[in-house]
């Protein structure tokens, strides 16, 4: 059984939270949260805080926090030589205050308040300074039923950049095709099936391999009526940029 | 049963085939290809033909051939008076020959050679110029068990636009990923849970809702960080692009 207490109450915090809970061999002695309220509705099923004073000991301490508060937070520690680690994909393992034992337990997935998790299927990226703490942290992505994956703090920030890509401004490319669909009264679900497939078909075939459309076939006559077509003058940017991209990628001119 | 004979051998023609093989109410009736080569590997299983001259007759010719072929074809049809339907999403339905009755049958999906599709999913848009035709084309879409949206040849092409965003440009930052992770020697694979998420996501709730990461939250530091991370000047152009397209959209600066 591994104890852990949780620091943070955003949506990587609740998650985790959610996640250990369900593992049977995982404890969460206590969640912390600076203010009571974010965490209040948890209080009849785990050990709630608002105080750093008031945490217990555990195998490890979990801080779900905010890049800008990891630095704080690990000084404000009340205790000393215990494994504490954060959750965050491009702030370094020393950042965290050496008093304690310190590591990275980035777990590569987009939380969304509103969306549930399969834990099963999230990468855990982790990092330690202590090596002998190295199995605790695989164990305890084992015990989420997750991959965990030994990665230094240079590949976990060139991992979080290249999950900027693959996730945020792929979902901005969904928020463009949303405006333009609703310029013009089309329904957005007609697109759903293709952007699901899009993400499957790069799930074992390489992105490379998988492109088609007007860019990668050299196709002037389509990209030039569909920039007619575009309205919007930071669609036209975009579409513009991620043409020559695709095009330079196949060798297009 | 409705007869049918496909032209054309690139990806969408060939997926067709395939889907409408399995159709227990579809006969694939002839399959023209202007090479015989590209299709005589499917000779032992469908009358195959590289002569327009041999088109048999069928209740509806599906035209899945490139832009650019679609109007010289529908031309050259030894034939009038019969349907003939392109698949393509930008042509007007209008460069098709009208000595035949015309219309579209657009499936709004990514079709590559290796990945296999479930046409289930393929949201099927159909338009056609004489009224009576409609009907038929609504059954093709159903035998292939896949839902039909009667749509404008403007509605058409906006969708196409938007699914051009979606798909092609969405991959490409896929392919930025890739070639991010290659540069320091990331698995690729710690992604893919990443990339299949993002898509789960708009589902069901909206990509504006579904966003998240350092444009959304206006996380100018980790945006200097990452942006000091890349080496590509073509990704630092996307990543400033994007980051500034997400904040105008949340309301950051």
């Amino acid at each position: 059984m591994i104890s852990v207490i949780l620091l943070g109450a955003g949506n990587v915090a609740t998650h985790l939270y959610k996640a250990f809970s369900k593992s049977e061999t995982i404890a969460v002695k206590q969640w912390y949260n600076r203010t009571r309220a974010s965490i209040s509705s948890y209080a009849n099923e785990v050990d709630i805080t608002d105080a750093l004073v008031e945490l217990k000991k555990a195998d490890i301490y979990i801080m779900a926090v905010s890049d800008d508060s990891i630095e704080k937070l690990s000084q404000d520690l009340p205790f000393t030589n215990r494994l504490v680690a954060h959750t965050s994909g491009s702030v370094s393992m020393h950042d965290l205050d050496k008093k304690n034992q310190i590591a990275v337990f980035y777990p590569l997935q987009t939380f969304s308040k509103d969306a549930a998790i399969n834990f099963n299927e999230v990468p855990i990226c982790v990092e330690v300074y202590e090596k002998q703490n190295l199995q605790l942290l695989k164990d305890l992505a084992e015990a989420l039923g997750c991959k965990s994956h030994k990665i230094t703090t240079e590949q976990r920030r060139v991992l979080h950049l290249a999950a900027v890509f693959v996730n945020n401004f792929t979902n901005q490319l969904y928020r463009v095709g949303h405006e333009i669909c609703e310029t013009k009264n089309i329904d957005f679900n007609i697109l759903k099936p293709l952007i699901a497939e899009t993400a499957k078909k790069v799930q074992t075939i390489t992105p490379y391999m998988a492109q088609t459309g007007p860019a990668k076939r050299g196709d002037k006559k389509t990209i030039k009526k569909q920039l007619k077509l575009i309205e919007n003058e930071e669609h036209e940017v975009i579409y513009k940029l991620l043409t020559s991209s695709i095009k330079k990628t196949h060798g297009q001119r």
